[in-house]
């Protein structure tokens, strides 16, 4: 039994999660983050203390992160989505709640939530991609989450693929990321209907992923060339992590994943043409079975995983 | 204090290895492959049982294979080298010799070698990258081998990088061990020849991948080409699987490693490149210690490291 708490861009959600994975109690805020670092701490303070109160006893705090954590787990190194930088979150929060504070990065999490109770149970080495806006990684190995000397380990999204049209907000050109995100997915859309590309797409305003996967579904031609240059990226990725730690189980989560078995079958079948050893040796690849309350799930039960 | 085996394509060697990583005593026997596995199975058993003569005290053996491995770790399920499929190599010796016996790939030898003794010794998490005819991979995370839950990790050098002008044995086109490896660079050196590029490696018959390090060390341009063109490939690799699991220090081995800092800088330079977070996580990047005793002292220390 925890406390998990999700620090995403836009809201901050918290709940109180059961042996079983079930979330008991569920409460959120808006993430005011214009508003700078103490009033973001301090909501979360307040959203922590209504938990405890609510909760039957004392819980373990574990909180997601969309960023990069220093070594000891403690300071927030990188946070692009609230504009932090060189936070002790930790430090901040235990002196105000007097009890102790686990943080991990959002996407672990959420390949947390999936080894705990989800579509990895069970099985001590698992691989977590999450498409989304950005793509996330989650790592795990012999039930312990990989978060590297450095801190810097399960940034998959980051993997350098090949040059691609637009540089990543990481600085780098040809990012996982801008091959496989839902914002990879649009920006595609948009250059090749600018190049003069009929679509289906055109006549929706300012769309996004999940009108992309829908159209693809759909038979539009220029939404299944997305969708599939998503997935050729990504099943290629696979390949690549599998030859490096050949985990039981690769969990596609995230947003875009809600498109189902359309997307995961093209997903499979681009990393198989890559696998070194497809003739013995084919990782199993599933969809994720938390949405939006992976991370908090996760956080939870952070505390079994480290 | 262990009996560690390197069975290669050409020789089989064997030595008693104390608790610092020093080999006691060294036997060595032609690979006769070409005799079938039954002779080669009896020429390492007549190796063990010489070495457990010499040896002071009884001893668990470990054997580092060039090849894949099953899951629990007793068969080869591919040995290219040997011609070799789905051999209970574990259960033959152990039958024969009334002693237990424990299999590992050649390189994840080495790289429990360099844990233990050598350039990341007391280094919970490395990556090894053997340099040689093929490229070679170990990876230690928590202080333990990962073989993968299919016995298919650490297999670094069939990472798909991009296309190349030739096709790799594994069968793809565009793996790391056809950019990065000896036989890489002496094809890509054969083609520029013939392409008519100049080069003092023309005055050399059957030039070798030592041969292309000392003729880029003394400034050929073709030469510097193809160091420069494995370099860069090394690196990307190195940075793509930072990004994945971020040990504490990548080691480079393998023979093409001798060449020293002259390469290991280029490594470093091309990583650092395409690092994600180069401005506070740049991991460690080191030659190996180890040479051709790698794979005995490695194997023989393997209890310790699954």
């Amino acid at each position: 039994m925890g406390i998990g708490i999700d620090l995403g861009g836009t809201t901050i959600k918290g709940g109180v999660v059961n042996d079983q994975g079930i979330i008991l109690v569920e409460r959120l805020v808006k993430t005011r983050s214009h508003l700078g670092y103490s009033h973001v701490l301090g909501d979360l303070i307040k959203l922590i203390e209504e938990l405890q109160l609510l909760s039957p006893e004392e819980q373990v705090i574990g909180i997601g992160i969309p960023g990069i954590l220093s070594v000891d787990g403690g300071t927030i190194v990188s946070c692009p989505n609230l504009q932090w930088e060189n936070i002790p979150l930790k430090r901040d929060l235990e002196q105000a709640l007097s009890t102790a504070v686990l943080l991990v990065n959002d996407a672990t999490a959420a390949c947390i939530a999936e080894a705990a109770f989800g579509s990895t149970r069970g099985k001590a080495n698992s691989v977590m991609i999450t498409l989304g806006t950005g793509v996330g990684g989650g790592v795990i190995i012999n039930n312990r989450i990989i978060s590297g000397a450095q801190g810097v380990a399960s940034e998959i999204g980051h993997m350098l693929m090949e040059e691609n049209f637009y540089r990543c907000g990481c600085g780098k050109n040809g990012c996982l990321e801008t091959f496989a995100s839902a914002t990879a997915m649009i920006r595609y859309c948009h250059l090749r209907i600018n190049q003069g590309y009929d679509s289906t797409l055109r006549s929706i305003e300012d769309f996004d992923g999940e009108a992309i996967m829908d159209a693809a579904k759909a038979g539009d031609s220029l939404a299944e060339e997305a969708v599939n240059r998503l997935a050729n990226y990504l099943g290629w990725a696979i390949a690549n992590i599998n030859d490096i730690i050949n985990p039981e189980s690769f969990t596609i989560g995230g947003g875009l994943s809600y498109a189902g078995e359309f997307l995961l079958e093209k997903i499979q079948a681009e990393a198989i043409k890559r696998l070194t050893y497809p003739q013995y040796a084919v990782p199993e690849m599933v969809l994720a079975r938390f949405k939006n309350e992976a991370g908090m799930i996760g956080a939870a039960n952070l505390g079994s995983f480290i």
